[in-house]
């Protein structure tokens, strides 16, 4: 892929079963546009977005599933706030998937994620998801490999259900490279509006690096599908980061040729007293 | 109270059981000051709810149930546009109330509200909420005054409980004139990017302009209390609307001391490798 001087390519989705490296030097993308040109471009689709967003509500026939994951400190809030913040938040719902709770737990890994599928016409984001149980469930040893392994196949089923009834799913993983997620995590120990959510859990999850890059590699190598596609994000650069994912939302709600709903023309010809 | 040439006075709460009328003149006031300085006091006000987002969440000790009720065409939802665009979709869940499902209908009329209860730190806004089952439910005599009358009182206990719970929640009901509301439902049957959601029962509400007007009244005066207070909007025009709710958030928040919460001093000693 040839890149001009300042050019950004568009993310592409990860194939199906494709052989995936998750390299830190792959966190940043050489050569990227200066910051006020991005964050002009980022605006831009962002307003884009809040644009379709009022004719995806009123077409209804979709919902827009959005699915978050990355490291700690990788952006998943800033890209939340970012992104979202000028939509209108009638048509957004935001989950945060943390810890299960004991009768979560009692339940299938989907049973919870379930439930806050985006019903048609809204903007459904996932701060984590369904994903944390081949993440930290597998890391961790909470279930074992033939626990674990056979839910790839389950998710894939579950999201092209989803798909199938009018759900476009799209999945980010933020990719950061070590050494930015220490930087990162050492501002918020340092900064009084953000130490206070330090999580000590944090840093075990740090030093089990690699583990986790190899769980991330084959969730999305396994459930990166046509109707649900991976999207690996440069996340070193806030500021790249954001454009991409904005754009990339932007496109596929563009895709979806998007039309307003006819009247009935009964009503139309009613009277108001 | 006197009012200046341009100046806008603050909303106040309706006092607990007051002697309430909602009269077509009052949804208006007079001498508002321009559009342009209303709309820059508006969004200042929008920057300041955004700002105190913040600290609320950390904070972490509050929730801020917001409740809007009014008749079509009030403005229920362009005010969480204006109003709630901006912030962090992160920390705002709107849940619009519709008819109630069979299943809903087979528990108590608290019950699907109570599930979208705003979670601490969180902004939860109710388009519609269980006013709706003193209002459209009594006006169409769905249930008769035995069974709808005695909510007056569940609502101010559950209300009540809330409140003690940290949920702290303001009442507002957009009032606009009858002149006001044929002129906004003409304009929506004439938009083609409107008319499709137009939907004829509207006009059976206003057919009974005056019985909802005892309803909303009755709610208001019955439901105003110390820790759940009612607020009369005067919504004809759009922008004073704006701009008096806003205020109002923004200096409930205001009023709240939030403050960051301090991290635990064994996680600012540790390092990160």
């Amino acid at each position: 892929m040839s890149r001009g001087r300042g050019r950004l390519p568009k993310l592409t989705p990860v194939a199906p079963r494709a052989a995936l490296r998750l390299l830190d030097r792959d966190a940043r993308v050489p050569d990227a546009p200066d910051d006020d040109k991005l964050k002009k471009r980022t605006s831009d689709q962002v307003e884009r977005i809040a644009d379709l967003q009022r004719t995806f509500y009123a077409d209804g026939r979709f919902a827009l599933l959005i699915v978050l994951q990355g490291r700690d400190a990788s952006g998943k809030d800033g890209t939340i706030r970012k992104i979202f913040s000028g939509a209108n938040p009638q048509g957004v719902q935001v989950t945060s998937f943390k810890t299960p709770s004991d009768e979560e737990l009692l339940h299938d890994f989907l049973w919870r994620v379930h439930q806050h599928a985006p019903p048609r016409g809204m903007f459904g984001i996932f701060n984590r998801s369904h994903y944390e149980d081949v993440l930290v469930t597998r890391v961790n040893g909470f279930v074992p490999k033939t626990v674990w392994e056979p839910r790839f196949r389950h998710i894939n089923d579950f999201e092209m259900m989803l798909a199938a009834n009018g759900v476009r799913i799209l999945k980010f993983f933020l990719h950061i490279s070590r050494a930015e997620q220490k930087e990162r995590l050492e501002k918020r120990l340092s900064n009084p509006e953000k130490n206070w959510k330090f999580n000590p859990a944090d840093l075990d999850a740090r030093a089990s690096w690699n583990a986790y890059t190899a769980a991330y590699r084959d969730a999305i190598r396994r459930c990166s599908t046509r109707w649900a596609p991976w999207y690996v994000v440069p996340a070193d650069d806030k500021k790249v980061r954001d454009y991409l994912i904005a754009r990339t939302i932007a496109d596929t709600l563009d895709s979806l040729e998007l039309a307003w709903p006819k009247a009935d023309p009964g009503v139309i010809a009613r009277g108001i007293d």
